[in-house]
């Protein structure tokens, strides 16, 4: 039939079709050229490789159940942590994988202890909460005050007057975290500057099932140290039509909160050893450390095994590249950033030799690229490499990627730095919250996660040229 | 362009038109002369103005608020109740309707006191939990036993040897409410026959967020009274891991709980009293008292409210129906079914009396019409008062119509019956759970419901003939 259409074009048709084919073909060939030259197809076999091997098994969701199951949450300076760090040193040595440590970092040591809240007056209900990071405790009969509700900074300003001696309630309904995350983080200082006695937050994250969003909060320097908690959408929303009514509203909030000496924890570190650049070096890694409540399988397990794994791919394909790739598992990253800190000052004179660094701290949902910062150069092999995940969807290349943990080394040594970016519709609601648990992580999700960074870093790593130059 | 194309048919076409038109006429005035027999058009006027005064402000939500914020859950026995049938009783006097009264009901009084459960082997770690309803308490220190998880009943009676002295964990996947509650019901007394010592049920409700479901359990007589509490679809996973890996497992299990002597309570009953036939009487209802966790929003604070606010909206628009419109807000559904079965006893006498029977206890999302059960002249009726209710879309009459409360006397007095019936897709991830709050109901849901219940039983109470006669 094909054939037969053809017969009946018309000769202009037909001299088109001609011009357009060496066109074609001219084009086609410079392509091809461009990419030889770039060397790309060379890592398209590879990439298969390493794709199916990452989506083979569940490994790496079994590995991660194994953590979030038998070690659950991790806070800096709890025994979980240590016992974390602890198995997964022993688990990268049954990996094979070359120059594992843990790398000694002293971290923050703050710990919730008991703690409730309740509406006391006009009748008692338990409120739901979780005390903030970082926060101070009350006395242990608890502090008791009338309530103020604001829904924002622009709100609780304009009733300064009223503040003092009150509990002030955040009740900014969530538009997303960067815009929201400020109520817990500045509003216990900001409602203390004004007198206020104690502060509650509205859960920084989606709307949940009465479910508390934890989460660190920052102390200004100059304004007394009032103790502060997150209390879900629900109590806020109905703390809200209390007052609405005209309804005085007292609460009663109990917390043994307090921060202890620094503790001593490290950062989990493991190779494979570049064969003819070893002292160049891709770090990947995520975050070992997590808030102490749910098992920390999103924030971060998942981040932390899914590069881990990316490792031991290569390690099990034999893919040894041109530079070291280095997994890190980052301690403190919730309540402190000590880990990316010591890291930094650790490897003060090997920044130079960071060709990369590349954090997953988004949540383990299915991958869809990563973001990227670096000069144009480093950008265009960037995109060039990520056209080996586009089977996988995991191809999209946008602006700006970076981490908490890396961040501190990446401004120092101006290392080019990426993210994993994952499909994060559904993160904040589970986001800091006991509800952190593994059975939100698809295993297949996981294992395009593992794929992604593994055929990421391991290109980036074994390229003649090195990134951006 | 009408008229030109007309003029190009064809004679016979004209006469298909003639005679179609002709016939047309004589089935509409056929139509008309049969609605007008039944006296449906009647009632459309009526219709809207109760949906426009429904729909014309959030009086309904407001006042569930106010239960649900001022007063929160109800559990029988619970100050909480008492404190919302005195309110109930109050409200409705001041709404001006008929013969507002308490119809004392004994009640059970089971309180759940402190409980908590947790892994104690290989590692500590907290299972989040909600003792069910009925269930017997622990020894002080608690219950501690290595566990036994099963998928199913069949399961448990394949591993029947290996039951004696574990707890046992139900991890039921929820494949719905019906197929799924009756681990939490029986679940207990089966494996207490084959010698378990406590028992702990995967939560009958869909995936949420770390989130418990309470609901009532019931003990066989035969068999010994082993404790039982709900744990989350996260942590029945986890324990499942954890057996399928081969880690034995203990845990231990406190409870409080315990059944007190009966209490007192009551049915709270108010009316619109019929102007020709106020001896028939249509009831609607919905059940007052909750479990104790959340608020009773949508289980079954907004059912009460939606048949309370359709008679008050009733008596403001001056529609008094021929026959009387009762509403009963029921005590006790959860626990016992105390408040149907005295209904039913109270009312021995006037079973015969009463025309239909309608609760409201599906939850508060959108209306989508009524279940019924009754006679085919009853359902015909039925089926045409919904088209009042299309412009709604809550016109849809299902087979099979009723509720809890209602059941007893329904039974006895073989009265005609019907549940209002809503979008229940979300209503079993709050449902027993301390996320059943008000901000799950939408207000227009709620108004849309009055509406439909309102008009519902408006027109029920109001025919000249009696419902399915």
């Amino acid at each position: 039939m094909r054939g037969c259409t053809a017969m009946k074009k018309p000769i202009l048709n037909q001299r088109v079709g001609l011009v357009a084919a060496v066109l074609g073909f001219l084009l086609a060939n410079a392509a091809l050229s461009f990419t030889q030259q770039n060397g790309i197809d060379a890592y398209r076999e590879p990439a298969t490789r390493i794709i199916g091997a990452a989506l083979g098994d569940r490994f790496a969701w079994e590995r991660l159940a194994e953590l979030s199951d038998n070690i659950g949450n991790r806070l800096s300076g709890s025994p979980q942590l240590e016992q974390a760090i602890l198995w997964a040193v022993d688990q990268m040595k049954k990996d094979g994988l070359a120059n594992v440590r843990a790398e000694k970092v002293m971290v923050p040591h703050w710990v919730r202890g008991k703690e409730s809240c309740e509406v006391t007056s006009p009748a008692q209900r338990p409120l739901v909460m979780l005390g903030l990071g970082n926060s101070v405790g009350t006395p242990h009969e608890g502090i008791e005050a009338e309530i103020l509700v604001v829904r924002s900074f622009a709100e609780l300003d304009a009733r300064a007057d009223q503040v003092r001696g009150k509990i002030v309630v955040y009740n900014a309904p969530y538009t997303g975290y960067g815009p929201t995350v400020q109520y817990r983080s500045a509003g216990a200082s900001r409602a203390a500057r004004l007198g206020a006695v104690a502060a509650l937050v509205r859960s920084v994250g989606m709307p949940g099932l009465r479910t508390p969003h934890t989460g660190a909060l920052d102390y200004s320097a100059d304004v007394p140290r009032i103790p502060a908690a997150a209390i879900t959408l629900e109590d806020a929303e109905t703390l809200q039509r209390m007052q609405d009514r005209g309804v005085p509203v007292k609460v009663r909030l109990k917390m043994e909160a307090q921060m202890l000496p620094d503790a001593e924890s490290a950062n989990v570190v493991a190779e494979l050893v570049g064969r003819e650049k070893p002292e160049e070096v891709i770090v990947i890694g995520g975050h070992l450390d997590s808030w102490d409540v749910g098992t920390g399988s999103t924030d971060d397990g998942g981040g932390c095994v899914a590069a881990w794994s990316a490792l031991r791919i290569l390690k099990r394909l034999g893919m040894q590249p041109r530079r070291t790739i280095r997994v890190v598992l980052f301690t403190n990253e919730e309540n402190g950033l000590r880990g990316g800190m010591a890291y930094r000052d650790r490897y003060q004179d090997q920044l130079a030799n960071h060709v990369l660094m590349l954090e997953s701290d988004s949540g383990v949902y299915r991958p869809l690229g990563f973001g990227f910062s670096g000069n144009d150069k480093a950008r265009a092999s960037i995109q060039e490499i990520a056209t080996l995940l586009r089977g996988i969807g995991a191809d999209r290349i946008s602006a700006g990627g970076g981490g908490g943990d890396i961040g501190p080394a990446v401004v120092q040594g101006r290392i080019p730095s990426m993210s994993l970016e994952v499909d994060g519709s559904e993160y904040f609601r589970v986001h800091h919250t006991p509800a952190d648990t593994i059975d939100k992580i698809n295993p297949t999700d996981l294992a395009l996660g593992v794929a992604a960074i593994a055929v990421m870093s391991y290109v980036v790593a074994d390229r003649p040229a090195r990134l951006g130059q």
